[in-house]
């Protein structure tokens, strides 16, 4: 296999069927008290999302002429942490959620210990997966890759964000404490999706830039997108509930900007995430294509 | 300061004051809306414990020269992984615990999901700190580092262990069951400390079988003696519930083989666990103090 159709649909579907394999293999059902376990990680991980995070990850590794086998696989470690974050985030505790991708949420197939065990079990896989030699024969690379996702996910990255978010409903933040909370809620792990395949790469940090700027506006236009799906979407389509943003009564983009300011921003964060990829040529359309389709997206 | 001391007060009370060090200069209470999950994750982490683990990883990295910069802060990753792991179990859905090391729970000090994004926290910040450069200079280390607790921390190890303890409360296990329970839930994160320890040491894996002896004998007795501490304790001297396993009608050492057995066989691991550092002078004399405390603690 060589690097992904540079066409949107087309690469969705196949790194989505990368994802799964890797799941599967990753997840296999041990016949012993923690099948449940198991179980409920892979009702969670499998068969669903856009799989955005593990696609940044190859389409970025891609540039650079890395193994499949290998992107696909660190690209699977991010999507652990993602969907950790998706467990936890829908717990009574936190957003009580009952419905994700379309489908129950975990400690609703479940329950709530089965849900918050699962959640953590993915955390420590996502760094099990990183630093076996398996994935990757260097462990400066390894080790490297470590780093970036523990930052990203972490208070400093994507749980100080959700920490942002519960405070949010009590304090009302102003459009800069909001920015910050997104780049940190969301944004934080596109970057390491990005970063990760500059890592396997082997691209030095101070050739990382252009990259980086990508993952930025990305991030923030994603987030932005999301707010305004959470106010005019269709939970149907979206998957998931909406309107909870405003029932809440959280300042987001939205609220801060009005739908029509928040989406031109979104637009222009989109150009401007192209423009970073200026240094690249055909072989960046699917990156290009992946921003295009976050302002287009209607789930 | 050279090596710990060779009697145990005295090195737990080291070892607690260099973890208290690292804690507090890794959960520096930010000046942002993130202050409340620093605080609830100082409240969880700091004055607290035994610090078994940090003080294994200390105790062995001893044995080899290790600076003690680096085997504290190295203690302190797998610390957190434990603390954690307290915050998650002590939730309404889990254990449903009021009480912890003699102070209020984190979800009962804060509330809960504060808690579980505190949890959380820890468990990146753990990994944060083992990848981190500054740590240890040797890439190879760094990842060998996170590879061991990656896998002692999750579905294979302390998650995989406490997922089987839910279901012990549904299924009768039998001893050789509840035995790898413990194994995972307990024993697996005090073989990491103590592997972290020769990890630090660059003891090739071929000559580690020892001190795995040791640390696999002294989670087992551990484990035991926190069922006869469960069974027969005074909570206010445990400083958390007692009598919880009963209750559950949970199958433990204690149910299985009775009290007397259970006391001999602790007494046996203990002095196994000692025999496995044979190949050791008197500068392994405090990991001997260890084995032995285990059967002697009240708490």
């Amino acid at each position: 296999m060589a690097t992904l159709p540079s066409t949107l649909p087309e690469a969705i579907a196949e790194v989505a069927a990368e994802v799964d394999r890797c799941f599967d293999a990753l997840l296999a059902v041990p016949a012993d008290p923690r099948a449940r376990l198991y179980e409920c990680m892979r009702h969670a991980a499998m068969n669903g999302g856009k799989r955005l995070r593990p696609l940044l990850t190859i389409a970025v590794a891609d540039l650079f002429g890395v193994a499949r086998d290998c992107s696909a696989t660190v690209g699977t470690a991010i999507e652990c942490i993602h969907v950790y974050s998706l467990i936890h985030d829908d717990l009574p505790a936190m957003d009580d959620d009952d419905l994700r991708r379309g489908k129950p949420t975990a400690h609703k197939a479940f329950d709530e210990a089965t849900a918050i065990l699962a959640g953590d079990c993915l955390h420590a896989l996502a760094f099990e997966v990183l630093a076996d030699p398996d994935t990757h024969p260097d462990p400066f690379v390894r080790a490297e890759l470590v780093l970036d996702l523990a930052r990203a996910s972490g208070p400093s990255g994507m749980a100080g964000g959700q920490m942002m978010d519960l405070e949010a409903e009590k304090t009302r933040f102003d459009l800069a404490t909001v920015t910050r909370l997104q780049q940190m809620k969301t944004g934080a792990l596109i970057c390491a999706a990005v970063e990760a395949g500059a890592i396997l790469g082997r691209v030095p940090p101070a050739a990382r830039t252009g990259l980086r700027g990508y993952a930025h506006d990305l991030g923030l236009a994603f987030q932005i997108a999301d707010d305004l799906l959470d106010a005019e979407g269709d939970a149907a389509v979206v998957g998931k509930a909406v309107g909870k943003d405003a029932e809440a009564g959280k300042e987001t983009f939205l609220s801060l900007m009005g739908a029509d300011r928040a989406r031109a921003q979104c637009r222009m964060l989109v150009d401007q995430a192209q423009q970073h990829l200026h240094a690249f040529g055909a072989e960046a359309d699917l990156l290009r294509a992946v921003a295009s389709y976050v302002v287009e997206r209607d789930r």
